[in-house]
């Protein structure tokens, strides 16, 4: 995690007074105004301080459910070889949005949009027996998919940060078991982000397979049109001490009982006839997440086998999940906003507390900043603590948010929770 | 961090038993066996769950200390315009090294080596007045320089994780102080890691300059040959009370009171003469940092300029500190291990402690293990438990390591820090 608590003058926050034309949606604007991202190319942005520590956050939170569902963190690269996409038939299949590359010495690569193949590989190197089974392994990357239009910053960028599992199990029932973990994983991720996510049937796409939810948060700008029962809105999170080796399919169940399908998947039918007027959600929606089983769909192909307890050797079952940790940012901020900005949930705040010296130079009212700074810091708040001689303009929103405004820094950018003014 | 203790049953660990033929020094070869990492092409790397964990190790180290001296940390992404560098000058200087790419729109860009362009331009965007000097800036990302003949592993890849800061200051005198800062930053960053480095006059290369220091680790495998001064050798590390807001020039002083310098900038005259016969080194080293001021090389035809005090605009003064992460990984093998396999220094260790369970299944050894891996797990030890029923073959290697050495798993990697056996 970036340095916990910080001094104005040694930040780095460049406000923008202006929105920007062509920023359509609100948490585009807000990140571009309040300093978090600047535009590289198209799609592609360089996360500024304040926006990389909201990443940060969301990443360790994403990473932290992964490693309690029994997931094993690694590393992919970025680079991959085409004729590791050519074992599974997709380099040709996979169209222009992956981004193909050719180095000093003519060898056709690509920057990953996606890791199914590089795992296989890996895992078909160094697992032989059912007994190694199950094995679930992810990664936090940047990936590169070529949209034709990029758009709404990073909600739809062409470098995105995404974190993806792969699990390897015997069987289709014991795969069924690894989806299940992601799918508790998945919900108490978003939860714990302060998001309401719905699991929804959906076409699975490229990744193939035949079984498939995304995970959907509600908001007016969302790209897809969604379907569902309000009563999914109401279910409560698994809690913290689920036991991710016991049996989940009772939570599965009970996530899955109502109707919720994306457009693609939507049955206008069985939604008029199934859910009662009053429960019917016609909707807008983000995908933050998407899970696929799919079998043996790589596995086949590329040879990862495992010798089974009957000697012989058995194509193992697989399935994917991704998160956009990136996207998540932005559907987080379409999610909490308001006229003055950004409304962070706590979990993901840059800074908790900000402390703004409105008499900066006066050594009474220095050394009151300084020693709440340096206590709040101590006791593990993350503290933004404007020392800079800049004229402060306070705006309070609400009862727990400070959103500055001081001289020449004019934008405003709701950074935190709570604040502290310290005038003499 | 990754998930801090683990059992080995849901752990991947792929252990080689032999050893890969093209792999020629120490670390590449035990990098591989000991199921750290595995090529994904020329020079291009996967990082297994074993080496990721010391790579997160060595990268929160290189953070915290950034982080200590002041710097900011951002990230920026890996893709870049290749205008941006035909701004200054080095998009057709720059030669086949760099990595160039065309999207499906015919535009013209690069998988960034280095980040002079891209942190100037964001610079120019935000800052305007001398008033919000100095600023540095890091960020810790995936590079990629397409050498022509990527070798040693991590140690000479092409796609590596390089964290790089830039200064930005209004006048010479103040670049030397963020100079001075990163040259401190550099010596504890290093010492934290285990490893001696000694700061060597270096050639400023494709980057610019007339100021640059090379961090360079002796070992027998190193690329460059080196001559210092053994005095150099013994120096004290500033300590981490260090005031980097204080006048460090002292501190660069004594450490570059003696002879030390890489081939390029050689002197053997000044060796000979300056240097007494028994203080004479004449080494192989491992490049493990590189920092550089480089004036206005950058700002200049970019148009980085502030409004000095004097209300003219002048352009400012910069330098940039790479540290090659991924690349200190082989320098730390290099520097610690035996016959017996990898010698950790703590601070990087994967695991700290191994719990071996040599009877697995039987209930009185299994409670004891248990007990063990989840008391030292919540006392924040990183604790890695073979719970599995391989045959376990315990081979102790000195009195601080131990290395596993189970059933089929014959291959011999050390590990962590102190063992403890549970055979009843």
């Amino acid at each position: 995690m970036p340095r916990n608590s910080m001094r104005l003058s040694r930040f780095y926050l460049p406000l923008l007074k202006e929105t920007p034309a062509d920023a359509q949606i609100v948490s585009h604007r807000l990140m571009l105004r309040a300093g978090m991202i600047r535009q590289q190319g198209a799609g592609i942005y360089a996360w500024l301080p304040l926006g990389f520590r909201v990443l940060k956050k969301i990443e360790q939170i994403v990473r932290e459910e992964q490693d309690r569902a029994g997931a094993i963190e690694m590393l992919m690269p970025t680079i991959q070889q085409a004729d590791l996409w050519r074992e599974s038939g997709r380099y040709d299949a996979y169209g222009k949005e992956m981004l193909r590359i050719t180095d000093r010495g003519d060898r056709e690569m690509l920057f990953g949009p996606t890791n199914e193949e590089m795992i296989t590989e890996i895992f078909r190197a160094g697992v032989r027996s059912y007994k190694d089974l199950p094995k679930m392994l992810y990664h936090i990357q940047w990936k590169f998919r070529d949209e034709i239009r990029p758009r709404f910053g990073i909600m739809r960028g062409r470098e995105f940060l995404m974190k993806d599992t792969y699990s390897f199990d015997i069987d289709e029932a014991a795969a069924r078991r690894s989806y299940n973990k992601m799918f508790v994983a998945y919900l108490r991720t978003f939860a714990r982000l302060g998001l309401t996510s719905i699991p929804m049937r959906a076409d699975t796409g490229p990744i193939g397979g035949d079984l498939s939810h995304e995970f959907i948060v509600l908001a007016d700008t969302g790209e897809s049109a969604v379907f569902c029962d309000k009563r999914l809105i109401a279910m409560k999170t698994p809690s913290k001490g689920t036991d991710f080796d016991g049996d989940l399919q009772p939570v599965i169940d009970q996530f899955t009982s109502h109707y919720a399908a994306t457009d693609e998947m939507h049955d206008a039918d069985e939604f008029e006839k199934g859910v009662a007027q009053k429960d019917q959600i016609s909707a807008r929606g983000i995908e933050v997440g998407h899970i696929f089983y799919f079998g043996t769909k790589y596995s086949e192909p590329m040879k990862a086998v495992v010798t089974g307890s009957d000697g012989k050797d058995t194509p193992v079952h697989m399935g994917s999940y991704g998160v956009g940790v990136s996207r998540l940012m932005g559907a987080i901020i379409e999610a909490f906003h308001d006229d003055g900005g950004c409304k962070w949930p706590m979990s993901v705040a840059p800074y908790h507390v900000g402390v703004i010296n409105l008499k900066a130079g006066d050594e009474a009212c220095d050394a009151a900043c300084e020693k709440i700074y340096t206590e709040l810091s101590d006791a593990g708040v993350d503290v933004l603590y404007d020392d800079t001689k800049a004229r402060a303009k306070i705006c309070s929103h609400g009862s727990d948010r400070i959103a500055l405004s001081s001289g020449h820094r004019t934008a405003r950018c709701g950074l935190w929770h709570g604040g502290i003014k310290i005038s003499q």
